[in-house]
């Protein structure tokens, strides 16, 4: 668990630790935190459990980060990184960030950049030769922040 | 293996087949055919045999497709689709769909919108709520012909 960083927020002193998310990390507001980004739906613990055992089962291949907030112990921020094996460019690898989340108490705290260069980093160290992630238009200059330049557009199909 | 379609190229009758990769492709030209898409490198037959069983490894959650000219017994495209577990939307899954090539010499005969309906159906049957992918802005109405729509940008960092 390594100290992501300190902030006085509301006159309280806060330290941020950032780490792999933990099964106990349901009791510390995650999906509460996945519903600022998204529908989340009824995930029971029992749903959670399981697909966190699923996750888990890729070990270093998928790996969702999470800082918390060791004043409150809730979660504050969160993303995932999925890593692809490819055969092109001599069998590389390609870290997918997805699911990047700031709680919005604690926005304007650079929580958001300390999660995309834990994924990054950890993409790096996995041998990728690259991350890409896809976002709104309206977060490109925060990924330019991170080191990221736009390059190509999204597609999608959503099924009934 | 079923039949993805018939077409008369050049006077010859070619019967295009559509299925997984199979280790046996890297002499029907898979990995040139990749070359059409980008770098593929020095891939060694150790090093194809050993990706192949890394993907493989993941079942279901990552499928590479091939269309085979039964003609020539040549691969005439590819793309993969590399299923993502979530904890959003009850604990729903994604479709990355990724690595989308035809050989030149077969476009214009609807074989990458096969494959993109191959992917798609295989993530539609494994409980996807949704396929994505990232390309060139320039393939927009190619996908926009395969049921995708624009939604959003890609940003991607490559390391050194």
């Amino acid at each position: 668990m390594a100290e992501a960083s300190n902030s006085d927020i509301g006159g309280e002193k806060h330290t941020f630790k950032i780490r792999r998310l933990e099964i106990s990390d349901k009791r510390k507001g995650y999906m509460e935190l996945l519903g600022q980004l998204t529908v989340t739906g009824s995930v029971t613990d029992e749903d959670f459990d399981r697909r966190f055992e699923e996750i888990s089962s890729y070990g270093d291949d998928h790996v969702i980060c999470v800082i918390e907030d060791e004043w409150t112990g809730k979660i504050a921020a969160t993303g995932s990184v999925m890593i692809e094996k490819k055969f092109l460019r001599n069998c590389g690898k390609v870290g997918h960030i997805e699911d990047v989340v700031v709680d919005s108490e604690f926005r304007g705290k650079h929580l958001g950049k300390k999660v995309v260069e834990f994924l990054s980093d950890h993409s790096r160290s996995m041998g990728c030769y690259k991350v890409i992630l896809d976002c709104g238009v309206e977060k490109k200059v925060f990924y330019e922040k991170c080191g990221l330049t736009n390059k190509g557009i999204q597609m999608s199909k959503y099924f009934d």
